[in-house]
């Protein structure tokens, strides 16, 4: 059976099992029949409780070896030292995707881990693929699918595939928003390298994001060949936040999910070589998921100035620097138009400061500008910075940037990054994110870890 | 003189003198007269222009020479072989504050230096301080003045005092939103020591904010001096952002070597030294300004965080020693009532995880952690990581939050630190910044920085 048939069962059952369905519903009852269905689950729910007869209109059996129907997915929340029984039960049902959402196992060690221990070796006789335990399992808003116990509306989502060793990054960012998520919670079987697997076959996916504490012994090897071959073959991105970099923070984490979390270096080296892009906190991971998202791959690791001031064109030799990049070495053609436009005292160069052109032609001086460094094969992006003011009473500077933006960016397969400065700037932000091969940016050096990721990318295959 | 007495009809003086006053107004006119009008000046105008009889109804005359009333501060912008003889025209009518906007001084070099120095020299001859040149001078919101030749609306400002080396900052950022702005251009004269010092004695500004390229020689010891005399002396922060690459012009930036990366070292100590909070890019900047307007002062490195999910208690220990900061060593009293609430083989400790106990009570859970940790005398700051999801569906986390952090952040004087994770956020954010003492970022690195700057901070004089 291939990681596709072994996980899709996860994500998007036919019939999904919940082996202790609450009889309990509303606010604080934890229901997870009541959160499938609001999520818009529109498959079959079969509610296992010995309580109840029924749960929600759907009737309830009191084991789960007494179902009689075909079960693709069941989920378990019942309290840890009944769930081996429960997953033997699965077993003899030959259901073969189990999420256990009970604590208690190998997050909190001794006893915990034992039976831990046991369940998977329940899970090895039957053929059994575990999720968990210690999770909140699958949450899929582009199927309508979850098995979360905590009730959680569907999102506007993005073609992102999560697998998470946390609930936490299962509610997302304003600019990372999952499309699939598996939380793989205490990961004693599926875990990131299997996401990475499935993700990498998943057309709904087109970007995998991994949060990591730490991996079960021998597995970094497989996440490594696993991510290697997915961003090669396919050209989906894999990036991982992995925490639990200090000594102190991986003591935290073996508290945390049970594992054992490595040495940093050895995952800086690891990732590398996976090709995984690391991030180190949430704004870096929204940074990085955005670049993929929104720009095309960079052929090269040359970056073309244009800007509104000086100051910011220092900042940006400082940035380029620091991540590696290149100023590109633009031709006389590039610079001309600008030069032409601009007092003799001044020489035209990356940066190119437009900003007196612009003083005598905003729309000339930004269009020109861009559409010059876009043909410059030197340039693989175009970083452009520039001062936002009131757009209803200050045309000088922005107006001709967006439309320069608007008619040129779309034609070249580069991308092209706006950093503004103003105190007020919504609506720049928002018309300059509508444009093919456009994005905005915080700052320069987010703008340069943009162009970092996108040039160590491979094209899009 | 005093420093405030030397500065002060810079930023909002009774009457200004426009020397090379424009005729021509409305878009793409640069007029500064109008400019000034419009950003809502009620101090008397005085337009020099030999080819006008009036500008703006304001009558002009040919020559500063011949204006026969006081005025305070002359703003010069005239092709740049004029400069010097206006400056002297300055000197002779006894005006002692002289912004020149002109460009082609040190800026481009040769014989641009050599007027630049011509110019210093008559200054110093009558007393004179320059702004400049090549400069838009001053922005001043909070008194309603402005030198600049491009048009700017007045903005919501904060009492931020910035002095700049460049245009470009003017235009501030959504969360740093300067008050009074001195942009210094090439900084013959007065330059981030004279704004230290100024803005230190101003009443309206609480922080000042620095854009530093470079200094002239020796004034790097007068910064420390001033800086820290302000720190110290006054407790206003003072923030800079320093550009390591001190000369737009040069070419390539693999030509930065050791030497430059040393150089940079220099000023890390230097600012260290002078209690100068450095940033790197505008995203920090934001984060410290807002980390100084928003919250209180520590007495302390000791960090308590209480935490929906174990995973930010795991990346928040990484951030804590990156930093420089402590896990505070929480009393048994501090964790009792969240121990008592919480499962049997739950430890609680620091980072606090609360996820156990708000199921059961997410009110009580949440009030009692979070008065426990601020009566903690070994917490100087609160770190609390929450789930955010749509308000209007799920209460289980977000409402008890910010009802306890409107409850007790306010009667505490410690930082109290919400880092929220979830799509939607906007009106979350916005309830809990609307609480004295309390503030939000949006990741924990973020977060250690706020704490960071404010435990290193002096308290409040």
């Amino acid at each position: 059976m291939g990681i596709k048939e072994e996980i899709g069962p996860f994500l998007d059952p036919d019939t999904v099992a919940v082996i202790g369905a609450s009889r309990s519903t509303g606010p604080g009852s934890f229901n997870a029949v009541e959160n499938m269905i609001d999520f818009g689950y529109d498959g079959e729910i079969v509610p296992v409780n010995p309580k109840a007869d029924e749960v929600l209109g759907r009737k309830a059996f009191s084991d789960i070896r007494e179902v009689d129907q075909k079960v693709d997915h069941a989920m378990i929340i019942i309290p840890r030292q009944f769930v081996p029984d429960a997953v033997e039960g699965c077993g003899e049902q030959g259901i073969e995707a189990v999420t256990i959402a009970s604590q208690g196992f190998a997050d909190v060690g001794g006893e915990g881990s034992e039976l831990q221990d046991t369940i998977g070796e329940i899970a090895e006789e039957y053929g059994i693929r575990i999720v968990g335990p210690n999770t909140l399992g699958i949450h899929n808003p582009m199927d309508g699918f979850t098995t979360s116990f905590i009730p959680f509306e569907p999102w506007d989502y993005d073609r992102i595939g999560l697998a998470s060793q946390s609930g936490l990054w299962c509610a997302g960012f304003p600019d990372l928003k999952y499309g699939k998520i598996i939380d793989v919670g205490n990961a004693c079987d599926v875990d990131q390298v299997d996401a990475v697997r499935y993700f990498g076959q998943d057309d709904d996916i087109d970007q995998i994001f991994l949060h990591i504490e730490g991996l079960r012994p021998g597995r970094g090897d497989d996440l490594i060949g696993a991510a290697e071959e997915t961003v090669e073959g396919t050209g989906k991105p894999v990036i991982a936040l992995k925490s639990a970099e200090s000594d102190v923070g991986r003591k935290a984490v073996e508290s945390h999910t049970g594992s054992l979390a490595g040495e940093d270096e050895v995952y800086d080296g690891a990732f590398k070589q996976g090709r995984i892009v690391r991030v180190r906190d949430y704004s870096e991971a929204q940074i990085v998921s955005k670049a993929f998202r929104e720009l095309p791959p960079m052929d090269d690791k040359g970056v073309a100035m244009v800007t509104h001031h000086g100051a910011s064109g220092v900042m940006a030799l400082d940035a380029i620097r620091e991540f590696g990049l290149e100023l590109a070495d633009l031709s006389e053609e590039t610079t001309a138009p600008i030069q032409g436009m601009s007092p003799g005292w001044m020489e035209i160069d990356n940066p190119m400061d437009i900003w007196p052109a612009l003083m005598g032609d905003p729309h000339g001086a930004h269009e020109k500008s861009l559409k010059a460094v876009l043909e410059d094969e030197n340039a693989a992006g175009v970083l452009l910075s520039i001062h936002v003011a009131d757009l209803t009473t200050w045309d000088l500077g922005i107006y001709g940037h967006i439309e320069a933006v608007q008619k040129y960016a779309p034609e070249y397969e580069k991308p092209v990054i706006s950093v503004p400065v103003g105190v007020e700037m919504d609506e720049t932000v928002e018309r300059l994110e509508e444009v093919e091969n456009s994005a905005v940016f915080p700052d320069i050096r987010a703008a340069a870890r943009a162009f970092d990721v996108l040039s160590d990318h491979p094209e899009e295959v």
